[in-house]
């Protein structure tokens, strides 16, 4: 298959830095569509996967999944997109398809897995893995490419695709609306976009953080109340009156203590993945029939969803916007919590 | 308020063997039905709380929540219960029957603590615990009184005002019912009503045990498959196939395991209650949108309908009948599991 060498940025090994690399992308296909990339969000999976820290990285690699950009060239079959459009990918750039997950708009949930962003077999290029969006373009079936809205700023909407869509699904799936209490654990790249779409869902939000220096913070973004989750007192006066949790937190936690804030029906679930399994007392479930749940990113007509709603309500995500060659620190800083709230790339540096 | 002194079967200390003791009920009020006990079914929580394991037990202690009898006494103001009836009552005897999850007919998360039939303070005779169903007589309101039809073995029906409730209840919420694969974990007093109840409700039952002695019984009580789940092999052909998983297992177990079985949206309840808490996997949750979750018994309304569905499908526990004096000797087989499935004192015997 023909194809084309562009610049990317990434690395050949877990213990180096990311720098300029030159890939190959397939030349575009019938249902196809290149997208020139203009900005890239930095997601913490990005970090965990360049640094091997979850296994099985194949070198090189190019993190990014949270692109945006301008739509280049189409194949000839392309029917919902147009050269000169804006145009978004997340995490996966293809699916089986055919599975059950798949018909039924769970291609997170492909049963033969799917093809992810970055670091996945590719099937056009057979063998060789995918490469990410810290690269100049990208081509993927128009299947999997996302309607981008030229009202919102570019850079902002970018952590959506990743960050918005996780914490999207599963405010949508449990049905987080008016009238209900709803936790949010954890201000970071995920927690705070969950703050910021709860609340244009309707919900009463209430903050969960370990750091009071937050606090304000979590009220700009749309928090009804905050709460020190180290203090048993503040947590005791949030006893069993919360309809629904989206735990966000990535380090190890206790998830008694907020299992237990939850109504009788209530759910807890997690987005952010501690690497720890985590302990569960049976009373925390059996009293109150609560239910303590997982959820990965989304489907991809759930993802033009999430875009469509964000556009509606006017929400982007919090960024710091940065050059490539400021990647290595970001990730340094990203390691310390060291900031607001999510890194994207403006990616006309890598030229 | 008047008092009347009866039989009963309990115990003055943790340590000691249950014994003969006299108690006292009190006298029928407006809203009040006196049940004459015929058969009690001993629940592993009457051995737990005899010996003070969960901790505040109040001595002397009279277990038993698996209560069938006929009326002798109705209050003036009782309406839906006449003498010479025969009735039921399960593990709660009042609640506060004002705040949202009693008027939900969720009575068993009752806010205030539902009134247990057994170690609980008892609303009437003030301060004073109730006593349970090891006894010749008990006297309930009548919003806390079943009906139990005269179609089935009475005393096969007793352990379905508390094992059967606690595993229909699940069972219902989670909508188990034709075209479904459903999990039964543990085949015990909980679990062989798992798999009667699944069977009934139409499911494709899946039995999963330590034990492969017991796969004959299994697939007697309605099991189409029986899985050894200490072997890998056995488990993996069913990995993501299960819709739901009722995990009856009160020892230490494997939850990832289990967790790993359920197809995307799968839930696995829990109704044993392991002490220590249960180590859970963020992957096992997140990478399908699954739910581990919990249950406890059922509400009176709820109660009442799994008693009808009974003896629609004509469902009873399998038992063995014993006299108050086979009590203490049953609680040590009890521990080690040899009994199949459920032991119903033949309360005539305390007479």
């Amino acid at each position: 298959m023909e194809t084309k060498s562009i610049k990317a940025f990434g690395t050949e090994a877990a213990e180096a830095p990311l720098k300029t690399l030159d890939i190959q992308r397939r030349a575009v296909q019938a249902h196809d569509v290149e997208i020139e990339i203009l900005y890239c969000g930095i997601c913490h999976s990005d970090l965990h996967s360049a640094r091997n820290e979850w296994r099985g990285t194949i070198y090189p690699i190019v993190p990014g999944h949270e692109i945006v950009g301008r739509i280049v060239k189409v194949g000839d079959h392309v029917k919902n997109f147009k050269v000169g459009e804006l145009a978004g990918v997340g995490c996966m750039v293809d699916s089986c398809r055919e599975c059950e997950n798949c018909k039924n708009d769970l291609e997170q949930y492909c049963d033969e897995g799917s093809v992810l962003t970055f670091n996945s077999p590719d099937k056009h290029l057979g063998g060789i893995q995918t490469f990410g969006g810290y690269s100049q373009s990208i081509v993927v079936d128009e299947s999997f490419v996302l309607h981008i809205s030229d009202k919102l700023d570019l850079a902002g909407v970018a952590p959506l695709l990743c960050a918005g869509i996780t914490t999207y699904s599963p405010l949508k799936h449990w049905k987080v609306g008016p009238g209900q209490k709803v936790g949010i654990v954890g201000i970071g790249g995920l927690g705070h976009m969950g703050i910021k779409l709860a609340k244009a869902m309707g919900a009463h939000v209430v903050v969960f953080t370990t750091n009071l220096s937050k606090t304000e913070d979590a009220k700009r973004l749309g928090a009804d109340e905050v709460v020190l989750s180290t203090d048993p007192e503040q947590m005791a006066q949030h006893a069993k009156s919360l309809n629904f949790i989206l735990d966000c937190v990535s380090a190890e936690h206790n998830i008694d203590s907020y299992l237990n804030l939850l109504k009788v029906d209530g759910t807890l679930t997690l987005v952010g993945a501690p690497m720890d399994p985590l302990p569960v007392a049976s009373f925390s479930l059996i009293l109150g029939r609560r239910s303590f749940a997982g959820s990965a990113i989304g489907g991809i007509a759930e993802t033009q969803e999430m875009l469509d709603f964000c556009a509606e309500h006017n929400i982007t995500a919090d960024i710091e916007v940065i050059g490539v060659n400021d990647v290595n620190n970001a990730y340094e800083r990203l390691l310390k919590g060291d900031i607001k709230y999510r890194f994207v790339i403006d990616m006309a540096s890598l030229k």
